[in-house]
């Protein structure tokens, strides 16, 4: 066994990140240029990911990758699917692509997708991408706004797509969506964090009831102070509450 | 794209089966010779799985693999893990039997694991296994039980291990138990099937109290005939209740 890269085998990281306003997702830049010159044929944007090496397993290449590329560190990622379509590295221009970087396009190449959800202002990218890395992969890394991306290399939009699905299914049945909330909360700002991640309005009052149906999720007698508007209550989220509640609704038999 | 082996990429399934009355998965018997005799070094245990070819997904690979190996056709197939350890094959029998039929042992092989759960008297495993693969892998596709096997090939074990586990999740969380049972079935029977999977005994009283709690088993007015004990209390699923059951103990906001 060897430190090579593995050319069949990669892995694409799915960092979703939440602002309190909107839902991002982390993307870096690939560029392909005319052979010898500097004009851009064309630019589109990739999920931070590569190929492992022979010498690491799936979750530590896809923490390594993800560090190289972005500067993010001890993230928790979770593998939520293999990609493995025969045709997924077909399009013309990722063809064009891969033989401008001196890698065979006919090589088969199954990529495993890993997942993460995180309170944005907690991290900081790199300023430049990873300066090892040449010109035409991995600059700029930036949270872009999901609603507002077009044009993506490979087949990085179905990627992006099952992890959406991933994530809106497990905020259905994992309080996962308290990690980005601040530890006092607002109704509005959990609504609006549903809201962003399941991609539609809720209607208000039967948001409040079901919030109000929730007994992990505690009312303080505590209110905003020095807003504008009316000040709301402050809600917290008690894991405590949550595991205790969890035990009594096991669906089946233990 | 060609449809060679891939030889970085393979999938094993781990499908387990049950008669009513223990839990078994399916088998197959790897075999090393002496070079050029028929003498037998050693004799051990498989997962039926092999590489994936180069124009076929996992899914897809994972059912002609299947039924290659041991004639089973259209089971469901779930992917549940993928096993990306470096040293996966590094026992010394492994590194031994793959020179022997002619593999590099070095090549850095990944698996998917696929996982089945099926009701045992319904399909019949091909006699012989297949015909076309040699002596060394692959004959004699049987079911054997959980507690009995000792002595398998890689990281076989583990892979089996770490399918029970998602087994043992899975009931508690879904009604994939029902697609084991009869029809028609008694209180003895779903309890002995919780047991086999879980592995231990568990209280009657508590289990029939459960048991009676779960909306979606219903009760029949109808009784066992024929039977030297006291009649046993027949119960059904009700997948319709089920479904509404579960709309309503939804956990978190909708």
């Amino acid at each position: 066994m060897n430190t090579a890269f593995n050319e069949n085998i990669s892995v694409d990281c799915v960092i979703f990140g939440y602002d309190l306003k909107s839902l991002k997702v982390l993307l870096l830049e690939r560029h392909l240029h005319k052979a010898g010159g500097k004009d851009l044929i064309f630019k589109d944007l990739t999920l931070p990911g590569n190929h492992i090496r022979n010498n690491e397993d799936l979750d530590t290449a896809a923490q390594r990758i993800l560090f190289e590329l972005t500067g993010l560190n001890d993230i928790y990622l979770e593998q939520f699917a293999v990609f493995s379509d025969p045709n997924r590295l077909d399009n013309p221009k990722d063809q064009q692509w891969l033989a401008a970087i001196g890698k065979d396009p006919q090589t088969r190449v199954i990529t495993a997708g890993y997942f993460s959800l995180i309170p944005l202002e907690k991290y900081y990218l790199k300023q430049n991408g990873n300066d090892t890395m040449p010109d035409w992969y991995g600059k700029n890394p930036r949270w872009h706004q999901l609603d507002r991306i077009a044009n993506m290399a490979f087949d990085h939009a179905r990627i992006l797509d099952s992890a959406l699905q991933f994530l809106r299914e497990k905020i259905m049945s994992k309080p996962v969506i308290f990690e980005l909330l601040p530890e006092k909360f607002t109704a509005s700002q959990i609504q609006n964090l549903y809201e962003v991640i399941l991609g539609k309005t809720l209607d208000k009052r039967n948001f409040r009831k079901k919030l109000a149906n929730l007994e992990f999720v505690v009312s303080l007698n505590e209110k905003q102070m020095g807003v504008a508007h009316t000040p709301a209550r402050y809600y917290m989220f008690s894991r405590d509450v949550y595991e205790r509640k969890k035990k009594e609704k096991f669906t089946l038999i233990t």
